[in-house]
């Protein structure tokens, strides 16, 4: 499947330089033919990594034409030797590719706090180049992973400006996966021209409703990093906020970007279950996003889906802990549609035992409070998320 | 050590009814045999048990002389049936007290959402009141317990008034321990002649430290109930609050209840460390508070925790997760009284390895924004935590 990921004008490669050891690819490139727009979303974390903050600088001019991405260490709260090293990541690579230094942007993933093995990345410079392709996207989504089971990889075609036009999308996960970019790198490319106020909106528009309506751990990273690039070779009309079939592109970004998202999810560390809470009936918005986390973060609640134990009092317990007013009598809580608490009161486990048992699992809570709504995807407590972790600087 | 838990005026059990099952005490009486002036902090949780709605309405009296408490069923979201079960549980005791309803207070913890077998609750209130003995608070406290691993008992004694008085705590933790009463129970007499006002002040401001300042799971439970019951049996001199000796027996009681919330992390289901976080130097207590919770409740924290593993980028990259704004270059990380992040940077995890080991330690964070501080004690997260909890209800 994966040797038609490819995107109109864009090549890749990602090498191994020995930052994470053993072998494994741990420095990804991507590189567009000509400049594209650029967009991206970054954590809003206090402890912004040294990447993060070159990138968020960058991206403000709105154009890019490199991406350079390295796994093994996330290069935060690395002080001023961490933005010289990201810094250096930058100039090396428009140096090879002969581009200007401001068309690159940087990321980094792994463990924080030890010193980037700036070396190693330089001297890997010269294959990563020399090894870019058009067929290289698989390698690139290598180079980027960390404790990530399988690789993320994304595509939809659709047709604007009176042409078809492609977006991809790659994406690394695992851990540290919360609202606002927690630990998670994506990079989406598409061959579109696009204008850049327009791609911004779509972009985060569907950025909101999928890599930050995801949980794993509830642990926001210094790291996450969203962004995209769209290189107009295609040569389609321009797409504008006011263009005919704008709709199509923004369905197709969002089949990409939910797909990657669910993806991170279903890979988050130890994960065995994909679980979607959806709060409905909420006041506003907000009201419903802060219970569908409190029940998405909350360990009982997700160590009893590990369990497949259907202990659905720790569900309406989160979604009563946040201090949003709601009437217990008239909150509703279904698994897989099927009614658990209703009335004020709820339907015995026993009588709910199975429900637990298939691998994506969905949960509707109504507060009966309005009419907004938010829906959450999360995985569950395992084991295997305890032993990866653990352990993980060691 | 049990032998000498005693509180003059105090009697208690608890026996066996059969909720839990396994022939494990499940039911439990504190008497006082005089009323006695009662004061308690409960969950704010909007969903709260039977028993806690009860309590709350029946404290503003003041006034108390027996608390039933059963474990093995939480009596929660159990609806109009469930209110009724905490009224006929008060009802029975009282009647065979020979003692007013509303002297009552009622608590109860475990699963969710079941029925509570309140059958096995009146056949079980003859036993109950006929074993109560001054030699019972070993009993109750282990008639309150669901996972917990060991018994929680503490027991301070102090001068006030002229007179030498006693105060002895009990506790039930486990799981869903989080601020604001999360999952625990915990009860505690006094002999004293203590005036009303300064006992709940006094009390109030002991639970803001002690049982409001601990979290193992970052879940609120529907049931936290902490109860003081003030029986004055001591005759001495009442306390108030412009009572010379007030402080001795703030200090007491504070040791009692620090002790009791040390105990309930130390007993964290599956805790294998109890860890102290104190963030000092905040503009405001709360914003210390919040930075303090989000390091104690990150499971990447807690599990680096429990594989000793000096990953301390997941502490800082906790507290910049909140949205409270501070420079981080003067933020400063010690653990165990080692700088680990200093300057904007930070020490190699490496150098850092065996400052992890022991069983407790102390987490230090800096802020540089100002004096105020607050301290939480907080557990690791081990797989004993997953296996107990994926299958709880079942």
């Amino acid at each position: 499947m994966y040797d038609s990921v490819q995107v109109p004008g864009f090549l890749g490669n990602g090498v191994a330089a020995g930052i994470k050891g053993g072998g494994d690819r741990d420095l990804s490139l991507i590189f567009s033919e000509v400049p594209a727009r650029a967009v991206g979303v970054f954590t809003t974390n206090r402890f912004k990594a040294a990447p993060v903050v070159l990138d968020m600088e960058r991206i403000k001019k709105g154009l890019a034409q490199a991406v350079i991405v390295n796994s093994g260490n996330a290069n935060a709260a690395t002080g001023k030797e961490g933005d010289e090293d990201a810094a250096t990541m930058s100039r090396v690579i428009s140096e090879a590719l002969d581009i200007e230094d401001d068309l690159v942007l940087v990321a980094s993933t792994g463990i924080i706090g030890e010193k980037l093995p700036i070396e190693k990345i330089v001297r890997s410079i010269k294959p990563l180049v020399e090894g870019l392709s058009t067929d290289g996207m698989p390698a690139v989504a290598k180079g980027i992973i960390t404790t990530d089971r399988f690789l993320k990889i994304e595509c939809r075609k659709c047709s604007v400006g009176g042409k078809e036009v492609t977006i991809c999308g790659i994406a690394k996960g695992a851990g540290m996966i919360e609202p606002n970019m927690a630990t998670m790198l994506s990079f989406i490319m598409t061959d579109a021209d696009i204008e850049h106020a327009c791609l911004s909106s779509v972009f985060k528009e569907s950025a909101a409703k999928s890599f930050n309506a995801i949980t794993v751990d509830g642990c926001m990273s210094t790291n996450d990093t969203a962004i995209m690039l769209a290189n107009g070779v295609a040569c389609n009309d321009l797409v504008t906020e006011t263009s005919g079939n704008l709709v199509q592109f923004r369905e197709a970004l969002s089949g990409v970007m939910d797909s990657l998202a669910k993806s991170i999810v279903k890979d988050g560390e130890g994960a065995t279950k994909l679980i979607e809470i959806v709060v409905e009936e909420a006041r506003v918005v907000g009201d419903a996003k802060k219970i569908a986390y409190a029940i998405a973060n909350s360990n009982l609640v997700k160590t009893a889906f590990f369990g497949e134990d259907p202990n659905w009092g720790r569900i309406i317990s989160a979604a009563g802990s946040t201090g949003i007013p709601f009437s217990t009598d008239s909150l509703e809580l279904y698994i897989e549609d099927v009614p658990l608490f209703i009335n004020g009161r709820g339907i015995s486990g026993k009588q709910a035992a199975g429900i637990m048992k298939p691998d994506n699992i969905r949960v509707l809570v109504r507060l009966g409070m309005g009419k907004e709504a938010f829906r959450v995807y999360t995985s569950d407590l395992s084991h295997e998320y305890v032993d990866i972790n653990a352990l993980y600087s060691s």
